[in-house]
């Protein structure tokens, strides 16, 4: 059987906001919260516009996802987001207590696995979808903010 | 020479937010941001208010003394928080690279030393300051909230 919906098909929904922010000049990071095949929250870095470095897109997808349920846990949801939470997404999401989250490219340095971040016993966490795509955009950002500077 | 503005005074001014919170029902955990021996940032845990995870104390005060200074790093920040900050808190204060954190207790269970999150290399942690004052206010509050339920 086809399943139209599945981690690729949501990926590239992630992928989507990762251009809208690429677009602004703010790092190329796209997130999207589905819960039973529907997006209920959708996002794209923004610490440039705002000035403010806890913008990241998986935090207002936390948020955005929290108030469209009218509850502050996630137990069913998933999140979608192109690059590998940080520390402070990962912790965001640990309480948030959400289901699973499924990331693209991994980031060696500064990502969650790296640092060592806990996510909720709940929380199951995969990588890998569209991975080559996501990493592209954001190699892809910083060489053009060199050519710029 | 008496130094009318030290850790003391300022942490004083965080169990007024955590107050606040208690007050409003709200885990009561406050925080603020000093520069200069200037408040420019006072917060509390709103997580029950905005029905988000993500509203703890040091999130907003992070995002209000970033919109104070018109940029998005607090370099020359203090942050004064009254329990030790979870790995999502951590994590943020790592992005905003602040020079130092001062907490009250100490979260032996989630807060950031036992989670082992990073904080930025520039960025000076110390416990400690009213302690006894930020424990007991957190303790009193789940004292209530089980006699009520």
């Amino acid at each position: 059987m086809i399943e139209p919906f599945d981690d690729t098909y949501f990926m590239k929904k992630a992928m989507q906001e990762a251009e809208v922010a690429y677009e602004q000049g703010e790092i190329p990071i796209g997130a999207i919260v589905v819960v039973n095949n529907q997006i209920i929250a959708r996002a794209h870095n923004l610490t440039e516009t705002l000035n403010d470095v806890t913008a990241h897109a998986e935090m207002q997808a936390i948020t955005a996802a929290a108030n469209f349920l009218g509850g502050k846990y996630l137990i069913d949801c998933t999140l979608y987001v192109t690059i590998e939470p940080c520390q402070m997404c990962a912790g965001a999401l640990f309480w948030s207590q959400l289901s699973r989250v499924v990331y693209g490219a991994r980031d060696e340095q500064r990502g969650c696995i790296a640092m060592g971040t806990k996510l909720h016993p709940k929380t199951k966490m995969e990588g890998g979808v569209l991975s080559a795509e996501a990493s592209q955009l954001l190699k892809q950002f910083f060489i053009e903010k060199r050519n710029l500077n």
